[in-house]
């Protein structure tokens, strides 16, 4: 197979994130708000959360992209929310939904299935959610109880009906897309560190920084493997200098904070995958 | 005095801990809601923050235990933590309420009386809070103005009339409970840090672990005490490496998720007191 | 001139704050509570971030300095908003309006400018928000789309139409107040960090130090100076002992808390300006 995404793919959304500066617009839960807004300022991009419905629609349409996080909604953020994803839609800005904890909890379960009408650029999320999303938006192929990111494969192509780029986190991230003939490609992502799952909001902070990525990158599956390369790049460099989460946290910070494009592209292990021969399809 | 928890038993607990990797559903204040997760998943673990009025019935029926933490409540929560505290009883998911600020703010006050009708299995506070709990449900003995901890045991003797356990917060950590024969017995827990009180959270985030391990410990009191000594351990080790709160916060983190049973057995000081001879008692 | 702020008024201040442990009350956005109330905690102030209606008006009268800051609005909390600054105002407490993303975004720019009219003690923001501020605020002297706080300083002087003090952040500080006689004087505090703007909240939680100076401070301007002093010269020191914002964030709140007043005199760099001869006026 052709690779999807090059080394030098990532390289290049790594230098223009740092020449751009973009700015995300995040609608995020209240746990994930800080780290998050750190992991993106460490990273080279800036932050806005703005989740009341009086200034969602209107920063979405002005932001590089937007996150739509449903960690914590309640009633008056869930209305953004909605607000927010029409205006991106409407506007052309790139937006990234993250579904936390579909699939479990049936309330925010039916608003990622609203919210999918507003076509995010990218859905990521962990492997069950993906699943679980792909199940409740009309297409039953892969609904699976498994948390291995492969699996989620079949789930992952089947959002491309909503989504331009689809990622399943798990020990080693699976991404898919489209070509420039409109066929499906797909990527995998090895790296990371044990200590990922033990420090909250990684994940949700990738999200944020998918759409620093999604502002900035030729194509959504490039900007979706950049944000994932570089956040696995930085959690092995942090690991090898950390004793326990909390140092973990810290020199994760610093290492989104320091790795170049050259480290970038020589670190991260990445292999083209072809994604009808993943998951619930092999 | 036949001890009322031993260093076994608090091995015991955190070996439970880890091997069962309990999900706690903490309904929390917006300054630890982070913090608190990365305690619950560095010491063992896991969370899940959820305080809409749709979902946090039915999640807390599921959870291992439920954290009803009062710090930051505005309309919306305050009505999850009613329906979270009765689908907890109702379903025997142990759960804690955390009366933050109770006392000094009457609205809160008012919360967390009504909360008290649903049974929490624990209540966790500094001093202050548990005498002015016991006093606003109605049993006035024991309402002082102090903080010192040995001074709120009668408070929370008082309140076991509505929960299984209660513990008081500072520098020497005071918990009472009943034995087998429905007798009321307590312990206090040494140790900890005078640099504690200068990182937010470390309060509220206790309050999340010991609902991690009501859900593994053999009795109310086991898990209760598990919590405050794993804390007094973590701290003790933490101090000895940091130079103030910020380096503190991270040494902490990293010190509950490495001690061991063995470690927290040995390095524990636990005492076995009289409650009808501590405080107000004396 | 007249040096309008010395050394010893900071070092005065900062042994004040240690003394008397001020308790702020902070109505600030959820990407800033954490971090918030540990900067409180490292320098020797106390936080309780209440944010709700039922328990702001009462809290502000009682607290020592009030924040409230515009980042993460929603209507629950702007109308805790206006009645935590109603109630500061008619108590005495002194209290600060962070007016963050003021001028970009209009609801909040007219909640901002309805805060007005109960007078805050000082007004702390970031050169475009001064600037977009003292615009909304009837007075179009100054506004100006510069980022450079110098430039800011015009605005500044309109806001004390509606503060008693103002500052503008950005990398050299510029602050205005009165003097005993009613004539406008100000200074310019140097120092500070490349890595301040690379992790989130750190302007916001000088907002609530600011508060905390204001409680026991002798006039607005020396609590506002030593403020922006003490997080000046922390974030150099800090700096030093850092290889990245993660590192940077844990060596802030060590030397927020390991910084006396001796040192606060010797390294902060002040100046005074005249404002008439400031940025647009220049």
């Amino acid at each position: 197979m052709t690779a999807a995404i090059t080394g030098d793919d990532l390289a290049g959304a790594l230098d223009a994130l740092r020449a751009r500066v973009p700015l995300v617009h995040s609608l995020t839960n209240v746990v994930s708000a800080n780290f998050l807004t750190n992991v993106l300022l460490a990273a080279g991009a800036s932050n806005a959360h703005i989740d009341n419905v009086h200034e969602a629609a209107g920063f979405a349409r002005i932001a590089g992209g937007v996150l739509v996080n449903l960690g914590t909604p309640d009633g008056g953020t869930a209305a953004a929310f909605t607000l927010a994803a029409e205006a991106a839609h409407d506007a052309g800005t790139p937006w990234v939904l993250d579904p936390v904890g579909v699939g479990g909890l049936p309330w925010r379960s039916g608003l990622a299935v609203d919210l999918l009408k507003y076509r995010p650029t990218v859905v990521r999320g962990n492997a069950s959610e993906i699943i679980a999303l792909a199940g409740l938006g009309g297409d039953t192929r892969g609904v699976d109880s498994s948390d291995d990111a492969a699996a989620a494969v079949p789930a992952a192509v089947a959002l491309l009906d909503h989504a331009q780029a689809v990622s399943a986190s798990g020990p080693v991230d699976h991404l898919v897309g489209r070509a420039a003939d409109g066929s499906v490609v797909g990527v995998r992502i090895a790296g990371g560190s044990a200590l990922l799952p033990r420090v909250t909001s990684t994940g949700c902070s990738l999200g944020g920084l998918v759409a620093a990525y999604l502002a900035v990158a030729p194509t959504p599956l490039v900007g979706l493997a950049a944000a994932h390369a570089h956040v696995a790049v930085a959690s092995e460099i942090a690991e090898e200098k950390s004793s326990g989460p909390g140092s973990f946290a810290v020199e994760y910070l610093d290492a989104l904070y320091s790795v170049d494009a050259a480290t970038l592209a020589a670190r991260a292990r990445i292999d083209t995958i072809d994604p009808a021969n993943e998951g619930g399809n092999r």
